[in-house]
């Protein structure tokens, strides 16, 4: 095969594990590094010079591919289509520069005929981009779920394994490398959107503009959460979702797209997925449903994708008209969102009431009024403050349920409510299963 | 895109579903069908006539990819080399012509510039095939470790979930139309043998010939060893598993390939692939361990990897010298397996014992002798034929085992050696896992 050569932004923990598994591919030469302070101390043997000047590597002729593992929004953006501009293909695990800017930076891709390739964007090591991209060419997706951070995954696993309180869960994250000093992108749910974003495009051929997908992190999950979820045969776990609901492909897709705390069934995949792991469920309309799990995040399963691309990018670059073989068609235009009112799910909610008569009485009328079935209604004994009931309900639509909260906490017996969190379907897979084998 | 041709041979159940999926994809033109009886009922709305001549098929010069999905082994392997000899592509589901004529069939292909995809051969819709070969292209896959066989996997779940006997439990599959009325190809691990021959061509790049590999089915596992496995906190399952012991991949693999029932420890994700899904654990040096699940059988879902690769071919099929870019590299050469002797693994044992003073006693002496140690004992009570006792060892050297067990049989006390089960050790990953989120 014939020797390609590369560019690289960036030389942190991703760029350093690209660097070792680059070592390993004798027909890719990375010939240059661009780094902001190139005195520090890095572990791992370059092969090339560094260079603190962006342009050595955007303008060097010989470079085909940029690879950018330098993360941010800025200047990554502006280097990313300077590269695109000067006809280089781009290898990127840059979740946020895609999630914000996709339709520019695939619309101006293909102006220029290159490609670029994003599987370590999303999910880390797992090669889910490619998955669906390629491995599922056959299906219409309907929908992408899962557990798409492993940082919220290692607190919440922490949590319910150790008995810690999420404060305490996230000290142990920050100290073990998975968590930020400001760890804010990753349990206020930023972090997904971004990936939810990548993969509507993928799944459905629009990107969705990250502020207008519903976020809801896992700061406020308590202990007690975590334990009558397991009670009930749930696990509560921070999930991504990104499924279509009507428009089309060409047209403009209408997605129901969020990223919120949901009560799983122990029985769902989902429900395994431990630790910093990320876990996805794919629904296609041919193939039923796929399940992959695997490091969502740490340095080699990111570098990892980030060569796998450029292995698989390199190999077929000097084939004719490559890039419009190879990229999957995204739209120009950004996604609408489904309204968050006709959302539909069953809600586990948890309340503190006054120890009075009547009060579940008049919880159920609320309830029945606006539609709400219940499932599920526990109360054990009275404390101090009065009485904690938690209800499981039947699938409702989340108009109702907000109404009904309203009207809830507009009665005096309604001391606190504690916890509202969503409660995870498993959609069923409507593959047939006539034998093969 | 380019309209592109196909031919097919085989309309059976996959089949069917082929042409259902091909229906969809506008650039694809499906020419003929060959099938034994085109008087026969099928379920599904034809796009083109059907022949009982291959040839029409196979030197129709128009017909750029051919897809079998006859199976079995004859006369399927004369027609794609057939196809491969009048430079046609091929696109195929054969697990057993891959596995026994795989190193001849990819020489061929590679001498006449055309590839071969097979996507379908293995673990049904699960895209395990791309996976390894293009979405880990960075990793040195070390093993792939799975449950490859959805009947004997639905037999299993279903003895363990509704305490059914095996035999009741196969008749139920048979019922289902997941096991043929005769099952050997599945139960007794010859079906997974092929497909671990192809996982080997891929991993390790060296096919494995079917009858080197070791087999042990599920005919002798029993309700009782599934209920002692649960309380142990195990599940027991039927995996095969293929991995990199020694020699090279240019010079000849040697690989530790077998299928037999393992109890995998409950926490394990492949203890939670139920009924008729396969379940594939992919363990490579940078990424770590990647887990994928989904349907491995039925029609739709293998119609969905027959129809992905005719698409991925498709695309790329007018690229000059495409083939030599998609094609794994895989030798001409046999691998060679890891004799038996050598291999490494705990051990559950179920033993039938006279009911007389230091039987126990003997039984820890011939093991110690052996380098074996024990575990867990448990012995409850006594009953009518005598004692029953399980034990779970440590991690044995197979040959250590076979010589425990020789010396075990010759003794007057032992009256049954009722089971004797591999246990699933879990590789750990040794993939770094550094913060990048």
């Amino acid at each position: 095969m014939a020797r390609v050569v590369l560019g690289m932004i960036g030389l942190g923990t991703v760029g350093s594990g690209v660097v070792r598994l680059l070592s390993q591919q004798r027909h890719l030469a990375l010939k240059k590094v661009a780094v902001r302070d190139p005195g520090k101390k890095r572990h791992v043997q370059l092969p090339c010079p560094l260079t603190t000047d962006v342009s050595e590597v955007l303008d060097d002729p010989e470079i085909e591919i940029l690879i950018e593992v330098m993360g941010g929004e800025t200047p990554a953006l502006d280097h990313i289509f300077r590269a695109i501009d000067r006809h280089k293909h781009v290898v990127t695990a840059n979740k946020e520069v895609l999630a914000k800017h996709g339709p520019q930076l695939f619309e101006r891709a293909r102006s220029k005929g290159v490609a670029i390739f994003f599987e370590a964007s999303v999910a880390g090591g797992v090669p889910l981009i490619s998955t669906i991209h390629k491995g599922l060419e056959a299906n219409q997706i309907s929908s992408v779920t899962g557990i798409l951070n492993g940082t919220t995954n290692f607190i919440l696993s922490r949590m319910e394994d150790r008995q810690e309180s999420y404060q305490s869960a996230l000290l142990e994250a920050q100290a073990q490398g998975f968590a930020e000093a400001d760890p804010s992108n990753d349990v206020d749910g930023h972090d997904v959107a971004y990936k939810l974003s990548i993969l509507s495009a993928l799944a459905h051929g629009h990107f969705v503009r990250p502020e207008t997908i519903y976020k809801e992190g896992i700061r406020s999950i308590s202990s007690e959460d975590i334990a009558q979820a397991r009670e009930f045969g749930y696990r509560i776990k921070l999930v991504g979702m990104t499924e279509r609901a009507g428009g089309s492909r060409e047209d403009g897709a209408l997605i129901n797209v969020r990223v919120h705390p949901m009560l799983v069934p122990l029985s769902h995949p989902l429900a395994a997925v431990s630790g910093s792991n990320n876990g996805i469920v794919v629904n296609g309309h041919a193939v039923g449903q796929i399940v992959m799990v695997g490091p969502g995040a740490g340095q080699m399963p990111t570098a990892s994708a980030v060569v796998g691309d450029t292995i698989n990018l390199a190999s077929a670059l000097k084939l004719p008209d490559f890039a419009s073989y190879f990229q999957p068609s995204i739209s120009d235009h950004w996604a609408d969102t489904l309204p968050s009112g006709s959302w539909r799910c069953p809600f586990y909610l948890r309340l503190d009431v006054a120890d009075s008569p009547g009060v579940i009485g008049q919880i159920g009328t609320i309830f029945g009024a606006h539609n709400i079935s219940i499932l599920s209604i526990v109360q054990r004994g009275v404390h101090e403050k009065g009485a904690t009931i938690v209800i499981l309900t039947q699938e409702v639509i989340n108009s109702d349920m907000d109404a009904a909260l309203a009207e809830l906490k507009a009665r005096d017996f309604l001391i606190d409510l504690a916890s509202c969190i969503r409660i995870f379907q498993p959609v069923p897979s409507h593959a047939q299963r006539n034998r093969t084998d």
